[in-house]
């Protein structure tokens, strides 16, 4: 038995390593070199080639390599009946609430503002606000969404959620649907966006969203760039002088196409951030740990954890 | 009766609402109107005039507007036996808190490195570390340092601490005293400057305490210029480059001189980040409302908080 293992971005060598250490049994395939297609029982993929999975006729279980499974699920040639399982792992989680609040406070704090006083040599305090006063707002509010959500909330700040489904969170404000979406958008100040991509969520941060915010929000993207309608940031954020657009910054960590090519607008926008989707990389230690116990429970016929619903998208 | 205002930093008008709305019977005379100097029972000061706190026959408290009382205690004219408050106020403490918590997730997440690949549209993904594999050494742990300590403490890092007399703290790991200030720096990958300044931590931040630390080290001053041999920094920081010098960044809220000189080495220097001293701004209604309290336990002889003891120096 063997599992495929199938990214441009990942350490094939490392992980290979981390997953024989927990089972010395399962042999690691990395694409292409394959071997007989018949032995795949497993694979561990980050943006398969669409048709690819369909030429394992034994496999048992697609795992993603990270906590999105859009690019799993965009694959028209998608065996049937294959259980999905998205990446849910400690240190995964914890690293998107790490770069949710850097983000928050850089915001919140002014510091995008002293960088550039500093490039200008200008010594300037600027007007500070209480973080109860500053509402963030999670645009998806599952596992990462709670984690930094009550992460931000330990630091003072007013924190409230959206979510699809009318599903209560004890401690955190949380709008749903899409009836919900207008009223949480307009008491947010800094919006996160944490969504899966799903048909329902693509192109969901456009004008009609930035809109719905208040003058001088901002906007965190750590989701997907399928999130965003680019054309309608630009537009929203104005020229990029200070006070010239509806919203006041922006931070993207994912894009539409990735690399961001170097001629994009993004990268010298005066108002938006730019970071090469860095908001977390699985660790190959508590990835492997965490899918060699899903392997186990799919042997036992136990419940697999993180199960991805095709339906719904995530 | 009637409260002395002077601060060339902190909005009197502001101050004087805050106060006269927690005790309306309180006079707020901003410095230099004082009017009879006999009046005058307690000082609000920041920076006072050298000199100045010895005209008033009647004084009773001198209140610090913020948390360092250095600039009381260096009036070689101090009137004796007056008791000193430091500010010690909720929203100052958060304040503290949040810088510390951006700039310790700055350097651990490599932001400052990321700013610059944006300016140079480099699209480069940067290994990652666990929080928990990262040690932030608190060099002052009192209120502020425990707040900052356990909320980093929350996020996961190893977070230690040193003070100067032998008291354990629940929870953090803490070294005491001139003896254990090696083992604590030689322990730490990022440190932060919160103490007092005193005649024993007075140019603390030294080219010998830099060299203690391990090599990439950081160091966050967010306490007072005073504690810093600026040239020791720069001789530590080395050219500039990256893999240079023993010191990998430094990120400087405080300075010998403010506002920071036009001309001064740091504004430019590309392992250094400047901040014009904004780490904490104390709100005037939270911090009216404690000094309020305090003016209500003197009248009452009840214990005052947050009380300098002028040997020590805080």
């Amino acid at each position: 038995m063997a599992i495929l293992f199938k990214s441009a971005w990942d350490d094939a060598g490392e992980w290979t390593r981390c997953i024989q250490a927990e089972e010395p049994e399962l042999e690691v395939r990395v694409w292409p070199e394959v071997g007989e297609a018949a032995d795949i029982e497993f694979a561990l993929v980050w943006e398969p080639p669409p048709g690819d999975l369909k030429r394992y006729p034994n496999l048992k279980a697609i795992f993603s390599l990270a906590a999105g499974v859009d690019h799993i699920l965009g694959d028209p040639e998608l065996p049937e009946g294959v259980p999905i399982v998205r990446m849910v792992d400690q240190s995964l989680t914890a690293q998107m609430s790490e770069y949710a609040i850097y983000h928050v406070l850089r915001y919140h704090r002014n510091m995008h503002l002293y960088e550039s006083f500093q490039r200008e040599r200008r010594w300037e305090q600027l007007p500070l606000h209480r973080a109860q006063d500053r509402r963030v707002g999670m645009l998806g509010i599952g596992v990462l969404g709670q984690d930094a959500g009550r992460k931000l909330q330990a630091l003072g700040f007013d924190v409230l959620g959206w979510r699809r489904a009318a599903r209560p969170i004890d401690g955190i404000e949380t709008f749903h649907g899409p009836d919900g979406l207008t009223p949480f958008l307009n008491r947010t100040d800094i919006l996160i966006c944490l969504l899966p991509l799903t048909p329902a969520t693509r192109g969901i941060l456009n004008a009609g969203t930035f809109a719905a915010l208040p003058e001088g929000a901002f906007v965190i993207n750590m989701a997907r760039g399928g999130h965003l309608v680019e054309e309608d940031l630009i537009g929203a954020l104005g020229s990029g002088q200070p006070g010239s657009g509806h919203l006041a910054g922006a931070t993207l960590d994912v894009f539409r196409e990735e690399p961001l090519p170097p001629d994009h607008p993004f990268w010298r926008h005066p108002k938006i951030t730019v970071t090469p989707h860095i908001a977390s990389l699985t660790d190959a230690r508590s990835g492997a740990q965490d899918i060699i116990d899903n392997i186990r429970r799919l042997r036992a016929g136990t419940p697999v954890r993180n199960l991805v619903d095709p339906e719904i998208g995530y």
